[in-house]
C-alpha cells in the first residue's frame, strides 16, 4: 500500500553535550519518510526554500521516497531549527526557530497522491492538516502526530481534527498536557474518547504505550548504549510503525502491535548518529535482526 | 528455599496531591518480605522502638513471615520517614527522616537464621550490609539495594560490597549518580564491571532494566492507572522477585527474568494504596491474573 506524509522539512542544528552539527537535513517529514521507506513506498509532501541542497531531495529519492510532493518556494528560506540537548540526551532546549517557507505552506497534493490509503500527519497544526484530510476522503488510515504548540494556540482546532482521524501519536508530556492527567493510562484514554480510535504515547527512551478500546500495552525502549543525537526520534518511530502498516495493508490489532515493535527498532538505530546518518547505513535485514533481539528480550 | 531480608523498618507519613497518610506502616524490609511472602517463607532481621504497635508485627506473621528477628528496643524510637510525591506522582521531596532506633542498628541474626541460601539486603549502609554477609557465609545468592546516601558519603565501603554480592538493584538515579553516566545501558554494564553478576536498574514507572555478561533486557512497568502512593514501590519488586527466585530455588537466566517480570506486577499492585493497604487485598492467584495479561502484552 502506499503511504503518504505531510510535514516539516528542516534544516537542523543540534548541540549535544559533545558535538555539534550546523544545517543538517532534518524535519519530521524527513525522518518519518526515511524511517517508512524500509517497509514501503513513501509519498512525501512538503516544503522547502531556495537554500535547499539539491543532494537532499536525491538522498530521497534513491531510497525511492517520492518527493514530487515537494514545493520549492524560489526567494524563501527553508525552516530552521536550533536545539540542544540536555546531558541525559532525553530533554531538550530549542534555542531558535526559523518556520521562513513552512509558516506559509499549503499543501496541495498531486494528483497522484490522492489514491494513497494510508495517510500521516506529521509536524503541522491542525488546520493544516485538516487541508491535508480535505484532499484524502478515500484514506482507510489516518494518523496524525500532535505538539505542545498545537494544543496551546489551536486547541479548538485540534479538537475537531481528532475527530476526523484513526489514530493519533504524541509524546508522553504533550499528553499530559492536553488532558491534565499526570498518570499516562488514563492520559490515554482519555484522548481515545476525544476522537481517535487508537492512541500511541511516545515516551522517548522509555519506549511507547498504545490504547484502543480493547488493549492498553507498553513497549520499552530498545537498549542502546550509543545515543549521540535523539532529534527524529519520534518521527522515526512514527515512519517505521506507518511504513510497516503499509506494507501489511492492514491495522489489526496484531499487525498494529508489530507496527509499534518496528517504530521502536526504527527509533532505536535513527538515534546513534546525527540527522539520518544512522539510517544511511542499515538496511532492512539490519532491522529484523534488531527486532529479533527486542523480541527475544522480550519474550520470558 | 528460605529468603532472608536485612532492613528498615519505618513509620511512614506520606503526602499526595490529594491525600496524606500519618504514621503507616512502611521501610524497606516490610514492602519487600511482605511481597515476597506470596512466593515463599521470608525471614525478616530489622529494629524497631517501644512505639511500635504490634498489630504490624501480627500482620507480617500472619503472611508466615518470620519475624523471631525483629528486634525491639525499649526507652527509643522507631525510624520515621516523610515524603511528599509531586503530580506526576513519580518524583517525590523528602520531608523528614528520623532515623531514631535504625541509626544505631546492628543486625543480629538468630541461628536459625544461618541457613538461609537466599539473601537480600535492602535499605542501609554498606557497612551494616556487610556486616549480614559476614554471618551468612553459606548463601547461595547475596542481592544488595543502595541507594544515593550511601553512594555519597560510603563510597569505599560501597566498592567493597559490590565485590562481595550477586547482584545489585538500585534506582536509575542513583546508577547514573555511581557511574557519572547518564546512558543507563552504559551505566548497568559500569556496575556490574564493580563486582555484581547482574545488575537491576529500577525506573520506577518505566519499569526495570537488567544487566548480566551475556544479557541487556528492558521489562516495561505494567500499566495502572491508579496510582495512589508510589512508596515502597522498589521495595516490593525486589520483594517479588527475590520472592519468586527463592520459590524456585535458581537463579537461571530464564528464572531471573521472569523474576524481573513478576516484581513488576507486585510492584503495580503496591503503588494502587497507601502502605500495604493494597497487597493485603490480592493473592498470588490476582499476582498470576495480572502476570498472563502482562504476558500477553509483551508478546506480538
Amino acid at each position: 500500500m502506499s503511504l503518504l506524509v505531510v510535514g516539516s522539512i528542516a534544516l537542523d542544528s543540534v548541540e549535544t553535550p559533545t558535538a555539534v552539527r550546523e544545517d543538517v537535513l532534518g524535519g519530521s517529514a524527513v525522518f518519518f519518510s526515511y524511517a517508512a521507506s524500509y517497509f514501503s513506498p513513501v509519498r512525501l509532501v512538503g516544503v522547502v526554500g531556495e537554500d535547499w541542497p539539491a543532494e537532499h531531495t536525491k538522498l530521497l529519492a534513491d531510497r525511492g521516497i517520492d518527493t514530487s510532493g515537494l514545493q520549492v518556494v524560489r526567494g524563501a528560506e527553508t525552516f530552521r531549527w536550533r536545539g540542544k540537548y540536555l546531558p541525559n540526551m532525553n530533554d531538550r532546549e530549542t534555542l531558535e526557530v526559523h518556520l521562513n517557507v513552512f509558516g506559509e505552506f499549503d499543501p496541495v497534493l498531486p494528483e497522484a497522491y490522492k489514491r494513497c490509503e494510508f495517510l500521516f500527519l506529521a509536524n503541522g497544526s491542525p488546520t493544516l492538516q485538516m487541508k491535508v484530510l480535505d484532499q484524502l476522503p478515500g484514506a482507510r488510515l489516518r494518523v496524525a502526530d500532535t505538539m505542545d504548540l498545537w494544543i496551546k494556540t489551536q486547541h479548538d482546532e485540534l479538537m475537531q481534527l481528532l475527530k476526523r482521524i484513526d489514530g493519533l501519536v504524541m509524546n508522553d508530556s504533550e499528553a499530559k498536557l492536553l488532558t491534565e492527567d499526570e498518570n499516562l493510562v488514563r492520559a490515554g484514554h482519555k484522548i481515545r474518547a476525544m476522537g481517535p480510535k487508537f492512541v500511541v504515547i511516545k515516551k522517548g527512551e522509555h519506549g511507547a504505550m498504545f490504547f484502543s478500546e480493547h488493549e492498553t500495552y507498553v513497549m520499552p525502549g530498545y537498549p542502546t548504549p550509543d545515543v549521540v543525537d535523539p532529534t527524529g526520534a519520534g518521527d522515526s518511530f512514527a515512519g517505521g510503525m506507518m511504513g510497516y502498516l503499509a506494507e501489511r495493508g492492514d491495522f489489526e490489532p496484531k499487525t498494529l502491535k508489530e507496527a509499534l515493535a518496528y517504530g521502536t527498532i526504527v527509533a532505536s538505530f535513527n538515534v546513534e548518529d546525527f540527522s539520518l546518518d544512522r539510517m544511511r547505513q542499515i538496511e532492512r535485514e539490519d532491522l529484523e535482526q534488531r527486532m529479533s533481539d527486542y523480541r527475544r528480550m522480550l519474550s520470558f
